[in-house]
């Protein structure tokens, strides 16, 4: 009964120990810290066994199934992935986004109607992250061996994400036209609240009044 | 081939199947938005499967194997939680609580060394919540059985804790002392910012410097 001893001025009062375990866990998660991790914890010890079931099932089932599309290394439980299997997109204009998350933001839009490539990342020193850890190799390869009209360059801008725009801009120049989308004030933006940089870039991106 | 007729049209783009199960998952949990489940998801997509099986695994034991201690209704895995079974507790004090996170804030101050009793939540009509949903019941018969000194109710100051106050007070004061713990200015608090309901509390608990 080692628990009997158990004495009272140990360090910090816990739970039991299979909920702490679950705190723990949950703790790593980006965003949680030790006080909404306990919420977390505690609202889901709470709920139908079904209901925790279904979660754990969908934590394995997402890790197990989910990959990167062959073609386009957006997340996709296919070889290819749906945008890329699709016969009414257009073919020829591939859209380069950061991140899988920047494709279904573009998407939300509903306005753009052809394919994407994922870089994975942007290019960053700093983090170890050079070409070679994203998909620009593969980008570049799509665009000189299929016929591509127009590489739409769609990267946050960070310094990283200039840098980035920059590298592959260059290196896919040579095949293709290369866009990027444009920047400036945000759609309900205010002028006065607005900072320099995005004024500059929108000043800069001007276009005359049809 | 179904997904070769996938039309542009589709409401809302999405991700593969299993992450979509998993963010629809994930968004149901307290203070999880659509936003954040999707960063989650994405997160958690990204981290060694060896991570992804602990979570899940810490998930179904802890709903599996804690449950409720038979005496105190602490959160335990065992039938007679760590606290109530430690011989160097004091068994003649009863403090009250609404949840079980309260005990552990309690704990944390280190200052108490008696026993618990935890309601499982507060009496609210409203909610349809009545003391029998409550482990008012078996608080009273602890009391009324066992040698007990004094019950200290530690429940939230909101309106429905105080009517948990009020009832439970009630129902223990023939077997025992009961006190209730103090509300007032917070330590570092500001006098200025506090709400009038603090500070007429905070007059009313006044106490004579020693």
């Amino acid at each position: 009964m080692k628990n009997d001893l158990y004495p009272l001025n140990r360090r910090l009062p816990v739970y039991t120990r299979p909920l702490a375990r679950l705190i723990e866990q949950l703790q790593r998660l980006p965003g949680v810290g030790p006080k909404s991790a306990q919420r977390l914890a505690l609202y889901l010890i709470k709920r139908p066994d079904a209901e925790i079931e279904a979660l754990a099932e969908a934590l394995i089932q997402a890790k197990q199934q989910v990959g990167l599309c062959q073609q386009c290394f957006h997340l996709s439980a296919e070889p290819i992935c749906e945008i890329c299997r699709n016969p009414n997109r257009d073919k020829s204009t591939i859209c380069v986004v950061s991140e899988s998350r920047d494709l279904i933001a573009l998407e939300k839009t509903r306005e753009y109607r052809g394919l994407y490539h994922v870089l994975g990342g942007v290019i960053s020193p700093m983090d170890g992250i050079g070409p070679e850890q994203l998909t620009v190799e593969a980008l570049v390869r799509r665009v000189s061996q299929e016929k591509v009209k127009e590489v739409i360059l769609a990267i946050n801008p960070s310094v990283e994400g200039e840098t980035t725009t920059l590298y592959v801009g260059q290196l896919v120049r040579p095949f293709t036209k290369v866009t990027r989308i444009a920047f400036g004030l945000p759609m309900g933006g205010d002028l006065e609240y607005a900072d320099e940089v995005t004024l500059a870039r929108a000043l800069e991106g001007r276009r005359e009044l049809e």
